[in-house]
């Protein structure tokens, strides 16, 4: 394709995605298709010969569309949002035009220094601490996801708890890793990944109310492994689980970690971005103090689209002794000379894309100001719709909340637990079939409850509006259809 | 930015990138900034109110650009090629702009469909066995990078080495991988992610002269270590090394494998996508018969902007069984009933992007004749280069040359080995500071040698006949400076 049919294909790409991003509501949020139904609808071959971008473009409307799930869906409020917004969308685009790979410094420094300029602006709308920072003895860089970067943290925590001796002699002990029930699945992921195994994980326990981690459980279950001959090598601690925004206790388990001498990653995968307003500031309570590394995702809630999450740790010199390796072909003036960073020693894969580029679009075009106003929005809509629940005898929100997240459970008197769950998965099969919105479950103290995550780019309160009026009329109709009604 | 802002800007955007691209020529290939220059040049702290987009745009062209390394540049000769073309930067912007995260099946279908299409589409291009299909034992998937790749292929293959204890229990035993000194470092890093450390790594020998792994020294290998009770878990196979695009022998490496029932992976990220050319198609030799997974990386030398790289497996049940998990908050219908392909149980993280759109929009673009093209100009253009570099006294190639990389020495008369090394290393920088073409070097017995990879999207003859010409100077120039003349 040649420079001038790039322009030409490029602007009707351009506005195609304006006119979806405009017309967004006319689409069901949840796609509707079966299993197979998109992929019988394609060729089974390849094309031998070159076709039109146009028809790339027809078939994306034509055949692809009907199952899209629409995640910028104004009525998408299951998992977590994942942002994506105009400056971020350019920002990736000119990264894929540069087609640059910043594996090494030198293989395009200004990826690299873009990088490390961003992830600092980063740390400091966040509010974190300054040994963060790459100019002091930690750093920050994009991964791909929190997943990776638990992986990367866990990778760290590994090479200090065995003195070096996991990276060069593998796992010839055994080393425990510390989660809760809440913790994400990514670190049981990451444990069985990293030769742990899942009998490696172990599970401190939580307040059944605020389904937070107990620190004394932390502390008995760390002293019963050293005592076994176990090595702990990792605590998580969770600022904003998944299932339902609960909170760790970070100083008091920073505290055990530190009285233990154990590696602490907080996980605020999605929180943490967050802290960009004072008023949650307090989501970092014993991050400055205690983390040896720290995760959130720019790609959740802060309007950069997939991928962009950042890890940052304390101290970068367990990350890079864990993960460096130097080929010939990769050998330069600049690495040796020790005055550069480069990324590739600090994450899984080697290559590298410039994804500086989409969160520098996206802080320089929204400034903080802007960045605070886009998460009061979402965290402003959540406590109006709990608000909303608490106040009909119908359903029960599981409290806190204090993020965009609200948890809650419709009531279906005269049902047993068994009876009450499966109408609350029916209720949810209903509303998410309805294509005006998407939500998801989750079960706390063994009970189904559902999920509405309230955060995307386009949602407003008329939308949390409607769907809430939904999700009455729906809960109402469904119970005068159950026995005993 | 409302839709009508994203439309303007993304047309100044698009205009950017294809005016960058048709005077890409104009800039130094690598860049010439000294570490921290770009990051100095930027400022320290994010600004309080947003800024306008043309803010971004002139910054990126005043600022960065000078510190960016044109991949794209038809001078680019350094490592391999990393081609962005215009249907790929086109399929990846809607990827953006659809903003879906494609981790699970209901979570967008048409993610995951269209996924499962192109790479089968793929595996048909490049003449890969029918098992490697989703609609058989096997299945593709797109990951980051052939390094994930590669471990994930550890991954399932400690899986099924351990009979599924590695994934319970961890490394609790002795396990090896088995790789050449030209194996892609990734491999080793695999090692030490997955616990296995850098002692559970095995060299096995190669032809000094091709460079190809030992199939007599891996069985020798294999036999050492099943006496001393160690289990190997896999042995790793290259189809066209990053040093020198050297080509194990994958049926007698395949054949030692099988008889020892060892997991073979075959890494041919670079020279995978060439089997596109039925007349290159021997590099595939064995792969039918003996692998247990392949990766190859469109993002490298098929027109895909990074990132895009596929991994195969002829069985996904042991990648599956390694790294699937089902927390309460990801659990649905679809997948429940087993209908459906969950992708992100096929990699690290566990998010996904839609990449599976811009591949598609680069093999219906070109089709398989387009493609073929491509990879017959890069190995046209090599063998031409090296038929001159033969030719010429000064200098020695590296033999054979299968692919679009050359690997030669400049000769030094009078200099011993270390001296000529020495000016060997001179000569690559002074080309590389010279802005027109950028190489890269490696070692071959212990020599520096010049490594030029031909493959860019834009390089034609007269790129390749500039840089050659400019080498001859610039040698017979240093060679007048150097002692002994």
């Amino acid at each position: 394709m040649t420079p001038e049919e790039f322009r030409r294909h490029g602007r009707q790409v351009v506005d195609w995605i304006a006119d979806y991003l405009a017309g967004i509501e006319s689409h069901p949020v949840m796609s509707q298709v079966k299993p197979g139904e998109i992929r019988r609808a394609l060729p089974s071959a390849p094309p031998e010969r070159g076709e039109p971008f146009e028809s790339v473009l027809s078939d994306l409307e034509r055949l692809l569309l009907p199952g899209i799930t629409h995640w910028q869906h104004p009525g998408f409020f299951a998992y977590f949002p994942s942002n994506a917004s105009g400056p971020a969308i350019l920002g990736d685009l000119l990264s894929s035009g540069l087609g640059v790979q910043g594996m090494l410094w030198v293989t395009s420094p200004a990826c690299t220094e873009l990088e490390t300029v961003v992830v600092d602006w980063l740390a400091e709308l966040l509010g974190l601490p300054g040994h963060f920072r790459t100019d002091a003895a930690g750093g920050g860089v994009i991964q791909d996801s929190a997943s990776s970067a638990c992986l990367v943290a866990l990778l760290a925590a590994l090479h200090r708890a065995g003195d070096g001796r996991v990276t060069e002699e593998g796992i010839t002990r055994r080393y425990a890793l510390y989660v809760s029930s809440q913790t994400h699945s990514s670190l049981e992921r990451a444990a069985r990944i990293a030769g742990l195994g899942a009998a490696g994980v172990r599970l401190v326990d939580v307040d059944p109310r605020t389904l937070a981690m107990d620190p004394a459980h932390l502390r008995t279950l760390l002293d019963r492994d050293r005592a076994d001959g176990i090595v702990p090598a990792m605590v998580c601690a969770t600022v904003g689980t998944t299932s339902t925004t609960a909170v760790d206790p970070v100083p008091e388990i920073g505290a055990v970690c530190r009285e233990r001498g154990v590696w602490l990653h907080v996980d605020a995968a999605y929180a943490g971005v967050a802290t960009v307003c004072p008023e949650l500031r307090w989501l970092n309570d014993g991050v400055a103090e205690y983390a040896d590394s720290y995760a959130t995702n720019p790609h959740k809630w802060l309007l950069t689209n997939f991928d962009c999450g950042v890890l940052w740790t304390a101290d970068r010199g367990p990350l890079l002794a864990a993960l460096s390796s130097l080929p010939e072909y990769l050998r330069n003036a600049a690495t040796s000379a020790g005055s550069v960073i480069d990324y590739r020693d600090w994450q899984v894969p080697l290559g590298r894309r410039f994804r500086a580029l989409k969160l520098w679009s996206v802080i320089r075009w929204y400034g903080a100001e802007g960045l605070r106003a886009h998460i009061r929005q979402g965290v402003g809509l959540a406590q109006e719709l709990a608000g909303w629940i608490a106040a009909d005898p119908g359903f029960e929100p599981h409290e806190p909340h204090p993020l965009g997240l609200v948890c809650f459970r419709p009531r279906w008197p005269g049902l047993d637990a068994r009876e009450a769950d499966r109408a609350t998965m029916r209720l949810l099969e209903l509303l998410n079939a309805s294509g005006s919105m998407y939500l998801t479950h989750t079960r706390i103290g063994d009970r189904a409850v559902l999920r509405m995550a309230i955060g995307g780019a386009a949602t407003e309160r008329r939308h949390v509006e409607q769907a809430w009026e939904r999700i009455r009329t729906e809960h109402a109709a469904l119970s005068r259809t159950l026995p005993g009604h």
